[in-house]
């Protein structure tokens, strides 16, 4: 039975924006996070580089502020030969609230002259989501 | 009839991460950007601050390079009294090419004791945006 | 005898710019994650939202890439009554190097009609300073 | 007689941080995008990328809050085989008041193995700035 991966981080002063909350691009710079502390768990982390994302979908639910921590929980939506879909949740524990949900499909890829084409993930990369 | 509203910027070298293109949390800064100047244009950029987005979409199609100039284009998809839904796209115009879509849900809100409390939009926010 | 404050990171994809480095203006953003995790560590985070930096020098010696683990540690140069100036340097821990130093200068604020006006310090802002 | 490079920009809400002002990380940002906007003048925007900043200097003397237009103003202090200093002052003209000034030695690098090791900056580079 897969489990989701779990990371904690705390909400800095350059997270925030003028209306005092962590800005939402800087939201999910942090969920990226978490997914790098997940490859670096499975001697993975190489890989990410090759991993731009085709798709990223948030909703805001509470917001993070400065000094709030925070657990950022992902888990293994569909897992493809050239792709995968992760399903995330932000868990604001200072608050006691969920900040934020979402996925995010990353889709591995190979560089030719610049052009970025889609190849098969490593199969370690497919194993480690599997789990996940 | 209502129109897109369009803006032009440049990608820089700060957009981008370790694979050379921009990063996908700053190609959202940069949709942002485009709000704010559509706002500017109309003279409600004070409105900005109380908009926290409550959801945001992308599909990313083709990457961003230092350098690229890149058309965003935003119009509203769904206007109600207290949240706007709008559509955006990013054309690399350097490249030729569609380089993202999605959308945006912005709520109007007050900060009442640190809550964010969702209220009606101004209605010269309302006005614009049926126009845009 | 005063004691230099010291904490670790993780550099992350998100800090990496196009030469797979990261970029200078987020390790100044790590900088002040160390700042603010010493006055958490002293019940002062409150106090960070009214500092804006006066004066930012950094010299960069090693590179940090992604996955690097970081130390940070900063002390106190010049305790003022409404300005602190410290000293920082980074460890880059991955590759036994130091990566970079330099020094902040910090000015206690207070805002009037959207002015910044320098004011004294809170005391046990300036105590604990002193003892880093 | 050398001129200095002049370019401008507006401040957004990404900028900002909890103050409400442009965060001094992102500030530094912007005088960067000046920096790639003269190498792009000159053509030689491909350069920039290894280049990494050896020294970064910044006094900060007035905010810049979002919807300013600032102008960035560069020009040489010292250009030398392998690396340039420049200075830069940012006007926030809106306010009608400097923001900022200070300055950035940038060397040329090339990569070996991962290592950046400092080699002679193109001849056309060495010229542009001498001429700024």
């Amino acid at each position: 039975m897969a489990m989701p991966f779990e990371a904690r981080y705390r909400v800095y002063w350059h997270h925030t924006d003028g209306a005092g909350i962590a800005h939402f691009s800087r939201i999910l710079a942090i969920v990226e996070q978490a997914e790098e502390d997940f490859y670096a768990s499975k001697g993975l982390l190489h890989v990410h580089g090759r991993l731009p994302r085709r798709e990223v979908y948030a909703s805001f639910l509470y917001p993070l502020r400065r000094g709030d921590e925070v657990l950022v929980r992902i888990w293994a939506d569909e897992v493809r030969r050239r792709a995968v879909r992760y399903r995330f949740e932000i868990l604001n524990l200072t608050a006691g609230r969920k900040a934020a949900e979402g996925h995010v499909v990353a889709v591995c890829v190979d560089s030719e002259g610049g052009e970025l084409k889609a190849v098969e993930c490593p199969q370690e990369f497919v194993e480690a989501w599997k789990e996940a």
